[in-house]
């Protein structure tokens, strides 16, 4: 296939990005609001994404050795009152107050997360060190209060994965939460999701939670040169455990509290995803990620039988197609609907050839370009094509995020860089003041690396560079 | 390997069975209780036969062609108003008064089921015919609100799979309930689960909802000789579609209803798995579904590397294996843990020879058979064990069934015999009048199916033959 510099994409205004965002959501039928405000629905194509974006994400919490579990959606709400800090989330509440047919005498918190059940578990679960390191993950619903909704942004209820761990020393706690930051979630984004992350560690006041641990980051950068946050491991956190009693004997007699870990991602994943690749025409999907890599569009009925051989063909080498055999639609409605959902290739039946001795490829990423190949060809060049195509997604993401990012050596010139696009600064010239000069212009450090690019051990390491940007 | 007629379960007396199921519970450390009365955790060991049940449940849906899809946990309290007869299922309710600091004017309830939210969905999603069949599937949580709890057969809240399905003829809606009864249900319960199942249809008075539909039911036998239904596949309902304006247009312009069909199943299948293959020794899982299908258990820390090289091979052959490494606790500790479990084979390395040139494999299934192989003989002789063991399990569990079934010829001859067991009776004998005699003494039709054992049309076949129980 003959190599082409990787479409430019072509987006709105930044003023109409979350206008454009709203209308790609529901044009390419991913997901629209429920009748109960601001909660979800994800229409099947939306959750053929999830699903996919799910068991590339499953595959490795389990190769991480991270079995799942169901804790259940009601929390007792006095639970709130156990862990310092954590009534001041009682405004994101849903609480449930009659059951049964009768007022319940302690109301019920939906789950916001799991941590308090999960937690209360381990104090019951585990008792010795023979049972560290223990641990779980979970994937569910969750409901959160929103005050202004956007759908796989923000929502009253999302679907999320939840994991928790303890470990005997502070240091493994550590180890595993970097692992599950590097091996699961960079990982998934990178490979599958085809986005570029800078991964790194939160700056004391965008730390997780209420204590004062590590939270490593996974941050993206959308196509309005925005900051999103994709996924969080939080380690070296007591609080829970010690809330809830959490405790194992050692083989020496002791009784010790063990290190936790915690980390998530959520359906959120998926408004990284169109925002990070959508143009102007719709969403654009990475081949590894796309529910169907190809669609086979037959021009007309005539057309089908040689569409159904395409598609055994492509499938019996593991490429996920689909046939499109709407014929009460035009071809060019029934190419535009797959165009605005992304699938990365189209492939024309019938118009270029009655015979069926050559077929036409478009392809959606890099542009619409449109080559006629040889039937003979097709199987071994739409192959090549996905893996070439996911690489360049990759490699243009890459480019486009490393030509926002502009240094920075003052206060100043960092408020100034980082209103258009992402400033790089020393973190010795911001620290914490600095940080909350940052807050009044809506800025913020999203994350914290070394010098080279590494994530650092903690934030207290010197010589540490802080990458400024505004937030979704 | 020497074949070995299967072991006949031991189980506790009749009185104790509901004592036997809940201890069993909590000792395959499967499931507990949690704070919120009557909530149930799922814990990892329980979850792993889920997740497999739900693999192989959703490798037929699919097939089946039907996508997932998720509608959110909150329903507004109106639609409880929007359709006939649903007002009478209030006293399962568990409803959210307050959300985000605030009281909400249309209470919210959480899902029983989605089946408003998705006809609703539905009324938007289907405008032609060419949106026909429209298919969907669902796997969520659900909370109906009981007054007697029992783990995986009656909780709070449990998991569950709903599939909704739309259809331009009554008969098409009834072929596709027909299909999922038979290739989803019936062939995961009979294949998987080795659980034989009456498939038939249910009665009148028990089919599922408030319209007069055939309702496709799979029943299987419990240990203690009760029914229990494990999942339904509902035909030929247009209620929710009316109450929700779900409509299509035809080629002609004209306006149809369109007809459904509505099917699920649960984590009760777990309590029917338990209930069907349990003993006094604990759980037995069939090969095809345990999580576990052979635990290599090393009498000592010597004998660990030659445990994992077992493992390696095994795992090859994808056999699924597992190494316990728990040195502190003793053998034999760890022996009864994967009895209790029910992983259907145990590998004890070390035991028979130090020099590790034969292992002894205990037989779970044939109530702990024991027996010694040469190590070049081990993968081989599991692979052919599994597969044995797996059609001796629905064998053994087809003729105890079938032991249990006693035909009666009078309502006065099915009374007595259903108390005890099952009694298969012509449905003129019995009819809707027979049926309430059969209620005053715990007992119901289980399901209606024709004098050859298959499932009929509907109800209102001739010659039909009724099977009486009490159930779960």
């Amino acid at each position: 296939m003959p190599k082409q510099s990787l479409h430019i994409r072509s987006l709105p205004e930044l003023t109409d990005f979350d206008t454009w965002y709203s209308n790609l959501v529901e044009a390419a039928e991913m997901a629209e609001f429920g009748p109960v405000d601001g909660t979800m629905t994800v229409r099947p194509y939306g959750f053929a994404v999830w699903d996919r974006i799910k068991s590339e994400l499953s595959a490795r919490i389990t190769a991480s050795g991270v079995p799942d579990a169901y804790f259940p959606l009601l929390i007792p709400s006095s639970y709130m009152r156990k862990v310092p800090g954590l009534e001041k989330r009682a405004s994101e509440l849903a609480i449930v107050t009659r059951a049964g047919g009768e007022e319940l005498a302690d109301p019920a918190i939906i789950r916001f997360t799991s941590e308090t059940l999960i937690n209360e578990a381990f104090s019951r679960w585990i008792t010795s060190v023979h049972d560290l390191p223990f641990k779980v993950n979970q994937w569910a619903n969750v409901v959160r209060w929103e005050t202004h909704t956007s759908l796989f942004m923000r929502t009253n209820e999302f679907l999320w994965q939840e994991g928790h761990t303890a470990h005997r020393t502070r240091a493994e706690a550590h180890e595993f939460a970097r692992t599950i930051q590097r091996d699961v979630y960079e990982s998934v984004l990178e490979r599958v999701l085809a986005i570029p992350v800078l991964a790194g560690i939160k700056s004391p006041q965008q730390r997780s939670g209420t204590s004062g641990h590590n939270t490593f980051t996974c941050e993206a950068i959308t196509g309005d040169g925005r900051a999103l946050q994709m996924a969080t491991s939080v380690e070296g956190e007591q609080t829970y455990a010690k809330a809830f009693g959490v405790r194992y004997t050692t083989p020496e007699g002791t009784v010790e509290t063990p290190w936790m870990t915690a980390w998530g991602t959520s359906t959120r994943l998926i408004g990284g995803l169109i925002m990070a690749h959508g143009d102007v025409d719709g969403l654009r999907l990475p081949p590894a990620l796309a529910p169907v890599q190809a669609v086979i569009i037959p021009t007309n009925i005539d057309e089908v039988s040689s569409a159904r051989r395409i598609e055994d063909d492509l499938r019996s080498q593991l490429i996920r197609c689909h046939v499109d055999v709407r014929f009460d639609l035009s071809f060019e409605q029934r190419s535009r609907n797959w165009q605005t959902k992304g699938v990365p290739l189209r492939l024309e039946v019938g118009a270029e050839d009655a015979n069926f001795s050559q077929v036409a490829i478009v392809h959606r990423l890099f542009g619409g370009w449109r080559e006629i190949v040889a039937k003979e060809e097709l199987t071994r060049l739409i192959g090549e094509a996905l893996i070439d195509e996911q690489n360049s997604m990759l490699d243009s993401a890459r480019a486009e995020r490393d030509s926002r990012i502009k240094p920075a050596t003052t206060v100043e010139e960092t408020i100034g860089i980082a209103s258009e696009g992402w400033a790089r600064v020393p973190w010795a010239v911001l620290a914490e003041s600095g940080e909350e000069q940052l807050a009044r212009f809506g800025l913020s450090v999203r994350c914290l690396q070394r010098l080279d690019g590494s994530v650092p051990e903690d934030g207290a390491e010197s010589d540490l560079v802080a990458f400024v940007a505004r937030s979704h």
